[in-house]
């Protein structure tokens, strides 16, 4: 057991939290999003929090870190639901909602600390020059970016931008290394892949730079359609208008709008399924002159509507607010997330729709893939038990829709099912002593682990309390 | 013969020449590109060139004209190479390119008088709040915006917003009919196709309302490759890259860029092939980063030029301009207006440039189509006979590369070779004695026209004068 006494002390003028509850506060996300990962990871906890306010603060703090052996996990906002920021085997939980500061915008780009809020971030660049960052994830108002770039892929906006992992749509990470003498890295281009979506498992992020875009009062609409598939393939023509500009269109199958959308229920029809959008208002008149032909029915608009109070964003109707919505009011749902890789990414839709009923409720995303409009999905899930969910993810998977599964706290298994070499190299760079974000990445544990061998990966490191 | 005396007198107060040579001036457009149009309209030219500064008087000028049987043809910068803005039967020259206000800018959109300059539109809309036309020809430093509307399609930024027949890529526009007593109409969504690439023939634009997108100080880039077919693929992936933002993308064939871009030759390579670029300032490190792994040879970059003064723009070195460039030193070549529909444009490319090795020399256009990537072409021809340039036509068509033929003065064989019912319709209730730039709708003129005949149009009221 490291001497956490000595730590504190060592970590002196920093802001450190060691009252259990506070720490097991601040030692969760949205993992509890899945059956699984709620009933592996519901007792994890950490044994410190700390919260620098600056980079010489995550220095001093990796460093004291590295000469005990402890673990350090990187959080933001806590919104991730794969445990990203979840301490496997304790330590130090790294809260960098205080580094929230803006430091320079530019036409096109804003460089700041990785604690601040997106909406927060948002709403500065917006002030300053009509700005926002490109996509943003449904939890836009609690997430911070640092946290966005180490442990999401996409969102709102992904229509126009792709995602993430695109090439240009992270500007630059400043990391600062897991040694006995922390090294500050600047990494740009090529070299991001190395740290962004690695749940900080090989380095701490201090600050960032990300490629803005025009900011808009975007307007919030609602479409219905009674058959579902009608509101996937408007969702599919509509984003295939080069002239209509979009920050979110995701189909999304009844029952859930009408049962799960409380706030918006007095516009919704039951029995409908939706497409709900982010419109950009110079584009209005020719969306709804698109939609009235292709007989959508406006169910709702956020500029024509008395007031907003109490109504949440259209994109807290989408990604993984749409489960969380769910769950709110049914704790047997939960969910997957799906590939229909394109061209013909509609008809997989129609075929999956198909094939399971109202066990899996349709909910789809459009996003731009390399160039191309596609969809994802994450679905809701009646679950029933861990078998029937594994053979619904194999009967996706044998129909060419791959699924990413969020049911797991690794990096490989949520993702890719592979070593990411990249990442790997770079842990041993950069965490010589495996010390950031135990657990999370299989090929750091178990260079030899078998991804096709269909069994789940069980970290070792998990800390054993409650779990016997 | 109109009375021209009676009609000045009427035009009181209103801006009127009628110097033959300053008429003459005023009467053509770049249809010299085609030595086709050469031919059959250098002896155009108008009576009279009226010059309205508003509304009101572009009313009074129809009014007239109606009353005395003139025709009147709309003209902004002249900058058309089809002749658009030709008075073939004579008559009024309507230059309205003292109708240059801007009235409103607002996030996303524009409202100004169509006369204006498009540069000098951007300029404004710049300078008020960083933003600008979504995509411009590359006469933009020349060309009016509603000259453009009026007898454009796409051009610079068309590789992400698409062209102007696209729903939201123009959005209002206001016109004066062509009646006894004129009525102003606002036309916007689907009833825009009534008018936009009609040339003038069905109403006379007196205001626009365009969308935006933000401007930046964009990048002239030019990346040389020695094989023709790598710097087309460079292109295509390029333009895939969803986090990469360009607003031009022009690979064009050698010898082109080393013989007849005069000002760049300095940093080009004789025998290598280009792809002429506009790269978001953002964008540049990714950019670099891509067109470094596709081993592209960046030959000029206008962010790290000692000085631009001399040297135009990157779009100045494409659509048209190309072509231009080429004809200013030697007056042998042509060119078409080629679609190589996607998803196998790159294929069609190659075929096609195979088949006519250095009869016809490749400049292709990315752009947006239905939402997906594919390329356009303008390629050069070595012009021999009319026979061998139909010749080349067809196979290109026979090869499933449509032709817009550049060659022809007529709206429907410069466009889709059928009659356009809804811009037919509302020219017979909009001008009803035909007075509106007379000619150019071969359907006004001939209902029974046969375009699968395989016969061009003559249009039996072009001017006699030096015919014969």
């Amino acid at each position: 057991m490291p001497d956490y006494a000595l730590i504190k002390e060592e970590l002196a003028g920093i802001d450190v939290e060691d009252h259990p509850a506070l720490v097991k506060q601040k030692s969760r996300d949205f993992y509890w999003y899945s059956p699984i990962l709620k009933e592996q990871l519901d007792h994890v906890t950490a044994d410190l929090v700390v919260s620098p306010k600056s980079e010489e603060e995550v220095i001093r703090t990796l460093k004291v870190a590295f000469a005990h052996g402890v673990p350090v996990t990187p959080r933001g906002g806590g919104t991730g639901n794969y445990g990203q920021a979840m301490p496997l085997s304790g330590g130090i939980v790294l809260n960098l909602i205080n580094m929230n500061r803006v430091r320079e915008i530019h036409p096109g780009r804003v460089i700041c600390e990785p604690g601040i809020i997106i909406a927060e971030l948002d709403r500065q660049t917006k002030a300053h020059s009509g700005q926002e960052v490109r996509f943003h994830p449904s939890t836009a108002q609690t997430a911070s970016i640092g946290g966005f770039i180490a442990g999401g892929s996409g969102g709102v906006g992904s229509i126009t931008w792709g995602g993430l992992r695109d090439l240009g749509n992270i500007l630059r990470l400043r990391v600062v290394t897991m040694e006995a003498e922390p090294r500050v890295l600047d990494l740009s281009t090529w070299d991001l892949q190395k740290v962004s979506h690695a749940y900080g498992t090989n380095g701490i992020i201090t600050e960032v730079e990300m490629p803005l875009a025009p900011a808009y009062d975007w307007v919030d609409v609602i479409v219905g359609y009674d058959d579902f598939m009608d509101a996937v393939r408007f969702a599919d023509a509509l984003t295939h208008k080069n002239g209509i500009l979009l920050k979110e269109v995701a189909p999304i199958a009844a029952p859930i709008p009408f049962d799960y959308f409380t706030r918006h229920k007095p516009w919704l029809k039951e029995g409908q399924s939706v497409v709900v959008l982010m419109v950009a208002p110079h584009s209005m008149a020719p969306f709804l002159a698109y939609t009235e032909q292709m007989k959508g029915d406006i169910r709702f608009r956020s500029d024509t509507v008395e007031s907003m109070k109490g109504i949440p964003h259209a994109y807290e109707l989408g990604w993984n607010h749409t489960t969380l919505r769910a769950l709110k009011l049914d704790s047997n749902i939960t969910y997957l997330q799906v590939q229909y890789p394109g061209p013909d990414h509609v008809a997989k839709v129609e075929k999956m729709t198909r094939m399971f009923a109202d066990e899996v409720i349709g909910h789809l995303e459009f996003i731009k893939f390399d160039g191309r409009i596609q969809c994802s999905g994450l679905p809701l899930v009646r679950y029933t038990t861990k078998e029937r969910l594994e053979e619904i993810i194999r009967l996706h998977e044998e129909n060419g829709c791959p699924i990413f599964n969020p049911h797991r706290y690794t990096l490989e298994e949520g993702g890719m099912k592979q070593t990411d070499q990249v990442q790997l190299a770079f842990k041993k760079e950069t965490d010589p002593k495996g010390l950031l974000n135990p657990g999370k990445m299989i090929a750091w544990d178990n260079p030899d682990f078998d991804f096709k061998s269909g069994r789940n990966y069980l970290f070792p490191g998990l800390q054993a309390l409650g779990q016997d």
